[in-house]
């Protein structure tokens, strides 16, 4: 965005976050939510009305718990340091970040003090994002998933990739095909649109209306087709919450997490799947005149897995590990263990320690991700805690309607869909993430079942 | 926009109106108006105080004038009815559309009866776009235009494209020229930015976030361009205002036609120019690699007159005989003399009456724009105003500051510009529309100025 225009931007946000702030915190509303929850509207607690009571209450006391000063600094700094920081990255120059990165975690202690917590002061944050799940629980998770993967990747650290698909795929062509696809699974045009943009994206306008913005690169297939296949688990789990609820907790998505457990099982547990290609192989071939690519040879290039440098071109089975390392070092940045000046060293330190590549530059190390500069803290872990969810997901689905690549095969997506929306999309914020994900699915989350999976489909091929 | 969201965003339009109006109206606000009115700050009418009351007068009486029901009423049918109008342009089904149409004029017709008016009822809608104009007025000056244009436009009838640039312009290529020629007319990438978007549009944001949204069309080098032109003209206005004035009137454009004006004369006058083109051809045959075409040529073509139905494709000398359609037909629709059923047969009896020539289809006669499916009656004018007022604005700028084609053909646009910004943008809403006209250039609105410039440029030359 133009930087002269980054302090009216700034200004603006502040004051729209205020004023947001005002109407959240009004006191009649504190008083309305008194009156109902000794009503017996709050009575069965799964009911439409408590599930919403509690919501409501949630939001307010989390709300009426932030000053307004401070709601209005998270803003007008969460502006200015965006800036800085997209000029920092631009430059390759991270001291001129680091006050910006200071400031951050200090209005993060003072919002997360504000809000208050009963294990460490990051639970208070993580809450945002997602609710219920606590530092102590992630960092178990963490730790198991970071002791199976970092093996993992060694192993396939030495296996080449084919490059037989380097050609050029012509950006028309790639949109249909892969709007295509996104239809029959489901997307609904009549509910929503496509269009272009620099960053894949999916957008919740209202009920009736959810658009997805996309990228496609010439020579790069796989990269923009499994983006959209991630947004439109986004999408699919927007259109499949109920329109009766629109405009209540119980109409909108419950988590993070969640959400981000839609976009991964349907990009890469359908998308990346033998059943999925034998469906569309054809169309692909058909589509782009590639004659000379064996299908399996096709899904050795889209599920080639290598450790790099940058967390959005990671594959399935490294990206976890750029997501542990963040998660190590915005709990060392919030409790002043790590200061900002120091962050360099120790991000390459941990990508040398679990990846096994040291960054080259800020740029393509600590600079490379927008969420700190934006006062985004506990929000990375979501991304892995999705993909922690979309495999007990998967399975429990497969367990539930049969065997779901037989059906993909045959470009039937229905099964999975229904189930997902039977299981997670009508419910909105009936449960919390943690237990929609037991009811789900028979067990709390765990890593148990994205471990297996990536063994069982990246073991042993490097 | 996905057509199953339709209903609610009429709803939420309609909700945002109704809030808007709400404050716009707040008693409150009319006691500080008329506390300030009284006092010394309103003493001398030109001062920068005296302007602001006398404009935020205005819009409060306009808007307390105005029921709230009304107002949501006109949001929510302005969303449906343009929905409605989308699918009917794209079936090339006018009676589906009609019956939004005539809702559309009942609401315009009951809007204005609440303003209030001394003439005739479009001059209550008028005022909205362009303030103290009246239908009086623009008829006369419409007349005079349409006598000298319809026999101008039979003279160019029969002139023959070249069609010695119908090639390739690579699409990176033509925007990186075009942004290149923006920035140097003036444009500030610090406090603006150019994006690829459906349709040219300039979108102010804020101090120093000026934006521009384009289109380049692979083998149409100067729709893309002259486009960019257009557009430029919209944001050196904007970029013009006095930042210190935001939020106030003295620091907002002043009206459409003025607005149109800014737009028009970088397109028109100098982006057709010979002068222009001096500077600017030989980076263009460098550019796109052109060695056989001249500059006479390529000028003899991006200068190329002729009638077509399409309003956004028109050219110069045809431009205003399609708003002196709209204009008496919006005004017949207004007064009830034409229902909206009959709109196809006196569209296309007057662009055969004034253009020669008449529509294939309703997609490409009435149902071509969408403005009255909107509510915006009494906008069309203000693009002609624009051409009006810039060619009075280009002569009186090349009289007070020398030649100005031999400013462009030695790459200077800051004397133009510099006069622009002193005698229009600076100046905010400090006098009316027509004021600002004769103070700028010494005579009121008045059509001779391009009558002449036409006729000198395109007369005799069919």
């Amino acid at each position: 965005m133009p930087r002269g225009g980054v302090n009216h931007r700034g200004e603006q946000l502040a004051l729209l976050a205020g004023l947001s702030h005002d109407r959240a915190t009004d006191p009649r509303l504190g008083e309305l939510l008194s009156d109902v929850e000794a009503s017996s509207l709050a009575g069965d607690p799964e009911s439409v009305e408590a599930v919403n009571i509690r919501e409501l209450r949630r939001d307010y006391d989390r709300e009426t718990r932030l000053p307004r000063r401070l709601v209005e600094e998270l803003a007008r700094v969460s502006a200015l340091s965006s800036q800085a920081w997209s000029e920092a990255r631009d430059q390759d120059d991270f001291p001129a970040f680091a006050p910006w990165l200071d400031q951050t975690f200090a209005l993060a202690r003072e919002k997360a003090d504000a809000i208050g917590y009963e294990g460490v002061r990051y639970d208070a944050l993580l809450d945002d994002y997602e609710p219920g799940m606590t530092t102590d629980h992630l960092s178990t998770l963490f730790a198991h998933l970071r002791e199976q993967l970092v093996p993992l990747v060694d192993s396939v650290r030495a296996a080449t990739p084919s490059t037989n698909l380097n050609r050029e795929f012509p950006l028309e062509q790639q949109r249909a095909f892969a709007e295509g696809a996104a239809t029959k699974l489901g997307f609904s045009l009549d509910s929503g649109r496509f269009d272009l943009g620099p960053h894949p994206f999916c957008s919740f306008i209202g009920p009736g209306d959810v658009r997805i913005a996309l990228r496609y690169h010439q020579r790069n297939f796989a990269s923009g087709f499994l983006a959209v296949l991630h947004e439109t688990g986004h999408a699919l789990y927007e259109q499949g919450l109920d329109p009766a609820h629109y405009g209540t907790p119980m109409g909108e998505a419950v988590s993070l997490g969640i959400h981000e457990s839609q976009s991964r099982l349907w990009e890469n547990l359908v998308g990346r799947s033998n059943g999925f290609w034998q469906h569309f192989y054809p169309q692909f071939q058909d589509a782009f005149d590639v004659r000379d690519v064996s299908m399996d040879e096709f899904r050795r290039v889209i599920n080639h897995a290598s450790p790099g440098l940058i967390r959005v071109e990671a594959d399935e089975v490294t990206y976890n590990l750029h997501i542990v390392i963040r998660f190590e070092i915005e709990r060392a940045l919030l409790s002043g263990e790590l200061k900002a000046s120091d962050l360099p060293g120790a991000w390459n330190e941990l990508y040398t320690r679990y990846l096994g590549i040291a960054p080259d530059s800020d740029r393509n190390g600590c600079l490379q991700d927008i969420h700190w500069s934006e006062g985004l803290i506990g929000y990375f872990p979501t991304y892995t805690l999705g993909n922690v969810y979309a495999a007990q997901l998967f399975d429990a689905a497969e367990h539930s309607v049969g065997p779901l690549e037989d059906a993909f095969a045959a470009g039937d997506f229905s099964a999975l869909r229904g189930w997902l929306g039977e299981n997670i999309h009508r419910h909105g914020k009936r449960y919390a993430p943690a237990v929609m994900i037991e009811k789900a699915t028979g067990s709390a989350p765990d890593p148990s079942a994205l471990i297996a999976s990536l063994a069982h489909r990246y073991g042993g091929t490097g």
